[in-house]
């Protein structure tokens, strides 16, 4: 800890008042740590713990096969689904969890290719996450003869035309937590026949999210970061209900089949959102996300959002306060409304200021060229940790902790 | 449990001097069930009950996103792949873990594809293990131009062209537990042009596999079953080394990626196995396989090989006598050589057979249209398993337990 931290006594008070603040002793936080890295890995619920447990020696190892049935193990993936779709504003049919965000991709843009016969584009911003290109790209070189439309942020209007059948974009920014128009670019999207896949791993279980209001077609989400799910928790995918009968799964096993233990010899897709699960969800992760997923049933979207705009709020002003003149400069929206839990700050030794951090017990994490990113979860992260970690990077950035040789040796994951 | 169980004096002989006997110790079964299920979920390993909280509580909880190197979450899919590759004669650079087996089948039987321009074809066994179908269907529909060619058994020799691009086939098939082989069939598909791609899911971690002997191209696997993985377990692939450089993963996803933390616009995939992994994998359930799989370590798949062969030949006969003239057929291959590590019996009431042997403490499983499937897991079944087993199933065809009206209704799973 650091002495004479600016803002502490404000944060003392917000923290008294806040009407979250019960649900921070539901996590397992190491003492001490301050955690601003819950847009990369969120932390792990007490609850959690138990529900590992009881999955793998109270199910698996006493009832063994039984337990798809007697312990609903086969309808997880609909039943964690359920707990999703009132975060993102979907009905509760139209939300499945299911393999990872790239494949559940790979399956939506695949079906909204087949949706649009005859229209050869895709559309994404140059700048979206990388893996969310790189499957669009995957899935180009398999098909043949699809145009994959990487555009630069301001020119994704223009690249819209008849011959695009689907754009997909991230809702939030994963490096500057811009947050994107959904109703108007999904609107832009409809107006030329193409269909809108959203990505929303920086955004669930952070920001309100309403796919209906926007008229979003698909989306795909991350289980493991605000919604707390695990390391690698199985992700989500939204198709809306006016889709379901129609949209094909490319990725078509045996557990979206209308059947799976008629074990027929032709595929025949089940009805609903349940055609886009693919085989057998790995149980004792998914077991842990829908257990984390329990927690969002007790507050709404709207307060966290409001704890989030308050706490990002602040961290810019006590950030900006203390590191003037030290090279550091705000790389996300000033405007809270266009900024979603994440606040990118730029500055040229970002990855070794990372590092220093790291050794004063706050973590936040780094993302190429030099953005220290620091991600606010108001589940369990508190004003004190703002002030806290406002303190801390002033610290660094001054006596220039971030030159120690040692810290500029870069790790595989950072 | 029942009286006068014929062949328990033997059992009793061939238990006690049963070589691989310690390793029932090692798992977390029911008092006095008789589990001959672990070719669907294997059982569960004591040493998995304590990887599976050090994971959550342990590392999760206490160093958090740090863990992806701390505690080697990133490379967990090629350290497993490590413990895979002597169970199935790969080289160690040869297995990865990730996604499911129908994925990964999707991810080969694409690649394969793309190595053979121009040919048009995949084939495939009509009764091969019906998501396999369903996944080739998947991929020819989103290809387009694809010909699925689902033909008999004895049909395959015959299906081979010049136009085809790959051989899709179970190693073991999932009812009769015929084997094939694989080295003939892969020769037939070379011998075309063709790329031979192999299911090991009903026969990794119960027999011999010499992938490279046999100059297999490709293969997916499972983790769940006789690699006792537990339930949903992440699965595995093979890609011979001599393709590694030219094959693409058509789920060209971030983690595949020459170097995943650089967030390249445009995908470069990984030198290796390892651009066949395609995105985060769902640690906790990954741990959890990692941990079962160092079981095998410690036995060989000789000896593993040499107990099931002998348990499955005295289930055959025990059965055969015990149930003469009581409407049971042996639906699997008499020869031991010719025959995996699981049974088939055929019965007209073969669903309620299978609900019935339940009630009597006796978990086999039941595969339309009216098989009895009996597993053997040699680490952990006994033979005095086989010969309970055996009398169960004689009383309750004598004693037409299967006539409770009860046991006719179907569960989702069955």
């Amino acid at each position: 800890m650091i002495e004479n931290v600016p803002g502490a006594a404000e944060a003392a008070r917000l923290d008294a008042a806040d009407p979250l603040r019960r649900f921070r002793a539901q996590f397992d936080l190491p003492d001490g740590l301050i955690y601003l890295d819950g847009n990369s890995l969120g932390a792990l619920p007490h609850r959690s713990i138990a529900r590992a447990s009881r999955t793998v020696a109270g199910e698996w190892g006493r009832t063994l096969i039984d337990s798809w049935n007697d312990h609903g193990w086969i309808d997880l993936p609909i039943t964690a689904g359920l707990r999703i779709a009132p975060l993102v504003g979907a009905l509760p049919d139209e939300v499945v969890v299911a393999d990872t965000v790239s494949t559940n991709l790979f399956k939506l843009a695949g079906a909204a290719l087949a949706l649009r016969p005859g229209r050869r584009a895709i559309v994404t911003d140059a700048a979206n996450f990388p893996t969310d290109v790189y499957i669009l790209e995957g899935l180009a070189a398999l098909r043949g003869g699809i145009e994959l439309r990487r555009v630069a942020h301001d020119q994704v209007f223009a690249a819209l035309d008849s011959d695009v059948a689907a754009l997909c974009l991230s809702h939030v920014d994963y490096r500057t937590a811009r947050i994107e128009d959904m109703a108007v670019l999904t609107r832009a999207a409809h107006a030329v026949g193409a269909l809108a896949i959203w990505d929303l791993s920086h955004s669930v279980g952070a920001i309100p999210i309403d796919l209906n209001a926007a008229e979003a077609d698909f989306a795909v989400g991350c289980g493991y970061k605000y919604l707390n799910g695990g390391p690698g928790a199985p992700a989500f995918l939204f198709v809306a209900r006016r889709h379901q009968e129609a949209a094909r799964n490319p990725l078509s096993g045996w557990l979206g089949h209308a059947q799976p233990f008629a074990f027929d010899g032709s595929y025949r897709p089940a009805s609903g959102i349940r055609r886009f699960v693919t085989s057998s969800p790995p149980v004792i992760s998914l077991s842990v996300l829908d257990e984390s997923l329990q927690i969002f049933a007790e507050t709404d979207m709207a307060a966290l959002r409001a704890k989030s705009q308050a706490q990002s709020d602040m961290l810019i002003r006590l950030v900006e306060a203390g590191c003037k003149g030290l090279g550091l400069a705000l790389a996300s929206p000033r405007d809270p409304d266009r900024r979603g839990s994440h606040v990118l700050f730029d500055h040229e030794e970002g990855y070794a200021v990372v590092q220093a951090l790291k050794r004063r017990g706050m973590v936040g994490d780094f993302r190429v060229p030099n953005g220290i990113r620091l991600g606010i979860a108001p589940l369990y992260n508190s004003y004190a940790d703002i002030a806290h970690a406002a303190a801390h990077l002033a610290a660094v950035l001054r006596r220039r902790e971030y030159d120690a040789p040692e810290l500029r040796v870069r790790a595989a994951v950072t």
